[in-house]
């Protein structure tokens, strides 16, 4: 198995409020989040992506020094980028869009550079369901497909999402949006149902409480850091699916077992990313400092049976 | 240390309805659940509650087989035992109370029985702050003091209510209610803030999504077990705090670690109970079903570090 890991996602721009401040133009978009998080592994990984000519060089110069690949980010001339603007509330919980420029977003054709047609690993972004299948199409024989999406695509797209859900061997959505697709409360309930449309294993994610893993009957609870401050919740699901997904690449292996390791891995990168302004914490991240928020994670869990 | 564990709380009769059906006045009452989840381990456990005239022998001997001291239970002549009446909605999460006899609660005056003065641990169940502390007095040197409230203590009685967490070890309560009590969203912040009022150690309470405990800077994540249904969740958290404090006075030690533990024997009970009506899965809880339940917590929440 290679370790080459294709990432779909959207470049963009993005403007912030939260309790604690406000952010100018700020890097953004999913790839670059879940780019940022891979790179901490050990994983040859190319981005898929759209920019503009507004889009700084340093912003590229960063991603590839990274060691993100960035040979399928195409540049549209006399275009800007993708520009997302949101203010978080007091509870960090809820947010309110304040402006949204598609700008490149309209214009997007995917194509995945050749060397990267054989990737092992898929990691589709949250974006729309037609250029997620536009980029499975030209994939030759994955051994992993990963999706995420949003309520957006569910209400709007839903056939051609459902198409694409069909097609992948993992699911990662958020557990209202769980609800919503399934029509139905209970997330256990919802993970069987989702799994019946298509994915091996659904990933549930539920912000401040953490993520459930389920394949079949097993279930995986992974716990989020309890934190004192959530700085700014941007990007947070992105950064978990980046670290998951780097995570697998990494080790090269296809299991539960693997596959429960990489959602703390993803919990991990969500927690550095929720730390500070945008993509700050994850381009200042070590491979020390992630290790040790690993065993953090460990001993937030572990506990001895003595029941005899 | 001895193994003596006394439990102040209500017992009551309850009407439930719920999207699952609905019952006719059963047995309830936080002593109740926290007694049942308690007899499960090694420990003298005594109850101090009051109870009418209409309460079922029937009733009372079932608490008895299950080696339940109910010696601080009295029964008040001509009276009627203190009733709740409560609707469910279809998410679960949200009750609504459709009637509530205090009935003998208004005449509660408890007495802590001679050969449970010295217990080790004292559990002041979700009751009227003045009781706690009338129970609290009568004590002698206990080793571990545990207390459960809710949201109208805290509305109504917050000075009372302030002083018993002022003499508590452990105070366990719901997300909703430590971030009301401390004006904070954070749980860990608001955490801090009510060790800062007296408890070592704080267990916040997050219904499906389990629980977090602190003590210091230190934090556990307890999980909830993903339940296809959720039948009927009264008593839950009643049920978590009774096997907590069922373990911790079974293993005779009182350490984080032993607590860490002791949180996942609660919410192991909390998963029984709300897998059927009222109090019926706690009574027919075995040793062997409650051993086999904390292996799938283990499973649950395992995961190795591969990381190099």
């Amino acid at each position: 198995m290679n370790n080459k890991l294709l990432v779909l996602g959207t470049m963009a721009y993005d403007a912030i409020e939260s309790p604690f401040g406000k952010t100018g133009k700020i890097l953004g978009g999913c790839a670059t989040y879940i780019g940022l998080a891979a790179s901490q592994f050990k994983t040859s990984c190319g981005l898929v992506s759209v920019i503009g000519e507004d889009f700084k060089h340093s912003h590229l110069d960063g991603l590839k020094k990274k060691g993100l690949d960035l040979t399928g980010v195409e540049t549209i001339p006399g275009e800007k980028t993708f520009f997302w603007s949101g203010k978080y509330h007091n509870d960090m919980n809820s947010r309110t869009t304040l402006e949204t420029q598609l700008n490149v977003l309209t214009k997007f054709k995917p194509v995945v550079p050749e060397n990267f047609k054989d990737s092992n690993i898929i990691l589709l972004g949250n974006l729309d369901p037609n250029l997620q299948l536009e980029v499975l199409d030209q994939m030759v024989h994955p051994k992993l497909v990963v999706m995420d999406t949003m309520n957006f695509w569910i209400e709007s797209y839903r056939e051609k999402l459902d198409e694409v859900i069909s097609r992948v061997d993992v699911l990662s959505i958020n557990d209202e949006e769980a609800r919503q697709i399934t029509e139905t409360h209970s997330l256990v309930e919802a993970a069987q149902q989702l799994q019946a449309m298509g994915p091996d294993y659904v990933i549930i994610k539920k912000g401040e409480h953490g993520a459930l893993l389920f394949h079949g009957k097993k279930i995986f609870c992974t716990p989020a850091l309890p934190l004192e401050q959530v700085f700014d919740p941007t990007g947070a699901g992105d950064s978990f699916i980046g670290g998951f997904a780097g995570y697998l690449s990494e080790c090269g292996e296809i299991t539960f077992e693997q596959m429960k390791t990489a959602t703390i891995m993803g919990s991990a990168m969500a927690s550095f990313t929720v730390q500070k302004f945008g993509t700050e914490s994850l381009k200042a991240l070590t491979r020390e400092r992630l290790q040790q928020r690993i065993h953090v994670f460990k001993s937030l869990t572990e506990f001895e049976i003595e029941l005899t």
